[in-house]
């Protein structure tokens, strides 16, 4: 039972394959008795339309593209990736839509990894992740008019959908619930500067400090790696006035966090206070666990698929913000030392 | 810049789309003069092939698929998976090939989607997961003569390619070193039943157990996640006489048990030791650190995507057997108490 062709039909029926072909495409050319035993045959044999030959003449390919500029090794220990996955498939999980995925090296091959693609028509549309200040990529697909959903804040203004989340209001939360619990000397571990969610995750933490009357918001940058997470943590410790609570922008270098604690002896919650951003399985499962910004990351994958599905079949571009996140209070805050 | 057609070419060169055809098609019909004019002007234009109408003329689909019969949830919190995927990724990357990745709800689902897409021409081979006893799989590949790389053991009888490895050593290997510990009372939290490796590291364990003279090794089976680990711990670490060490099928459930001893007050590795099959990120992050038996997952990934890809391009079937998994001592485990 090999793929069957239009050929394994016609010889099945005794037929040429241009009867073959009238009777598939419900064309005249074949008597209906004659179609209907067709039919029956190819549905026998197990044939499908091609997609192929379906996208050839309805222009669409059945697929949805992703491409993750980062190291490959990324998608293995990076929990963002993996839940915005499962959240974009729980979504198309029997739509008959696949997820075409691809990790490049630059935005360059990216780029013309969209390029190709569109072109060759592999995908209906794509979800662009990880926006950048001035992001070469949302010129682009409006250049090539390949539809698109960005998961991110792409701007009101711009005219393209997207699925965004407010950080502002938990980066208020999350330092008005430290404040609360005494703390003022409060840092952060923040994503890549270049990333749009971590310049606006900045300026909501400049000016919730202003409004709270702390000093600035001491700040190291990291690459979200556990390593990274580690040696800004250490750094920070290391100070001559070290800070009572710490703010990371994901959960694997929080969790990093818990162990340079333990290595240089500093109690948390006692003498250390930790929030993760990105309340994965991982902040549970710590031990204490990890008090988190809840961004219900799936979500962002369903409700990206669902626009641009929507999108692809004619519909209209779509910004949905979604709840802003929330603050789950777990083990490792605590009231500030005196 | 809208994905141009025959069409665009054809009135931007001012001659019939027949004449375009001949052109990019490489066929007599048009002078040499005027088929560097209309390469010329496709390239300005950005024309690519379509891989529709490649895939046509060439029966590929420059995509390959992998499907997961698992809740789409357990992508975003079992490591394993994203492991797999990342490796695939890094041997695709620059390939021109994409993963198709589908989740699917029971393994009929599965079996029907591989139909499509092979009938459809979507991928040009596919990775099996998650084998099974009497997996019916195997069989539907066969008889679809689709090609297919199965990531788990095979078996060299059934003349399917395969990526495995030996988990029988690294279950003697780990039983070897939590005896020479001091260790008696051994447990395991096993992964589901009716998977291959399941069954298999269960056949080993029990062959180990009879050669250390050690009573047989109390297992509780699990689904793989933290819950459910964490359920299988307290059952182990509430019975008259526990367990000093217990061995895990996965890194989560590991992880999950250290917040279990934390909570009944079990020290690690004082009153128990923890060892976790797969090492991931996760187990060098926890405190302590995770004693794992170390797979090398992406490469899993990584070879049977090589492989796939050499028999899409008509190489033979191939079964390769990775060197066998390897225990990274860390600080979990230690001599049993006296």
């Amino acid at each position: 039972m090999k793929r069957p062709t239009i050929a394994d039909i016609a010889q099945a029926a005794g037929v040429s394959k241009g009867a073959v072909s009238y009777a598939l495409n419900g064309k005249a050319g074949v008597s209906d008795q004659t179609r209907a035993r067709i039919l029956d045959i190819a549905a026998r044999l197990g044939w499908h339309p091609s997609s192929a030959a379906r996208a050839l003449s309805e222009g669409r390919s059945g697929a949805i593209g992703l491409v993750v500029d980062r190291p490959a090794w990324v998608l293995g220990i990076e929990p963002f990736f993996m839940q915005l996955i499962s959240g974009i498939e729980a979504q198309l999980s029997g739509s008959g839509t696949a997820l075409l995925l691809e990790v490049t090296e630059d935005t360059e091959a990216e780029m013309a990894t969209y390029r190709r693609w569109w072109g060759e028509r592999r995908v209906d549309g794509v979800l662009l992740v990880d926006l950048r200040h001035d992001d070469p990529r949302p010129a682009l697909v409006r250049e090539l008019e390949l539809p698109t959903v960005v998961v991110g804040h792409a701007g009101e203004d711009t005219g393209m959908s997207s699925v965004w989340i407010d950080d502002g209001v938990a980066v208020h939360e999350v330092l008005d619930y430290l404040v609360a619990l005494g703390h003022r000397r409060i840092a952060r571990v923040a994503g890549p500067p270049p990333l749009v969610h971590t310049r606006e995750r900045s300026d909501a933490f400049a000016r919730a400090a202003e409004r709270l009357g702390l000093a600035e918001v001491p700040t190291v940058h990291a690459d979200y790696s556990g390593e990274d997470g580690a040696r800004a943590t250490r750094r920070l410790l290391s100070t001559a006035v070290p800070p009572t609570a710490i703010v990371y922008d994901n959960d694997v270098m929080a969790v990093a966090a818990l162990g340079v604690a333990h290595e240089m002896g500093v109690d948390v919650p006692g003498r250390l206070s930790i929030v993760a951003w990105d309340d994965g399985a991982l902040c549970e499962l710590v031990h204490p666990g990890l008090t988190a910004v809840s961004r219900r990351v799936p979500e962002h994958g369903s409700r990206a698929a669902t626009i641009l599905l929507s999108m692809v079949a004619g519909g209209p571009v779509e910004q949905a913000r979604l709840d802003p996140p929330v603050l789950v209070p777990r083990g490792s805050t605590a009231p500030a030392r005196r």
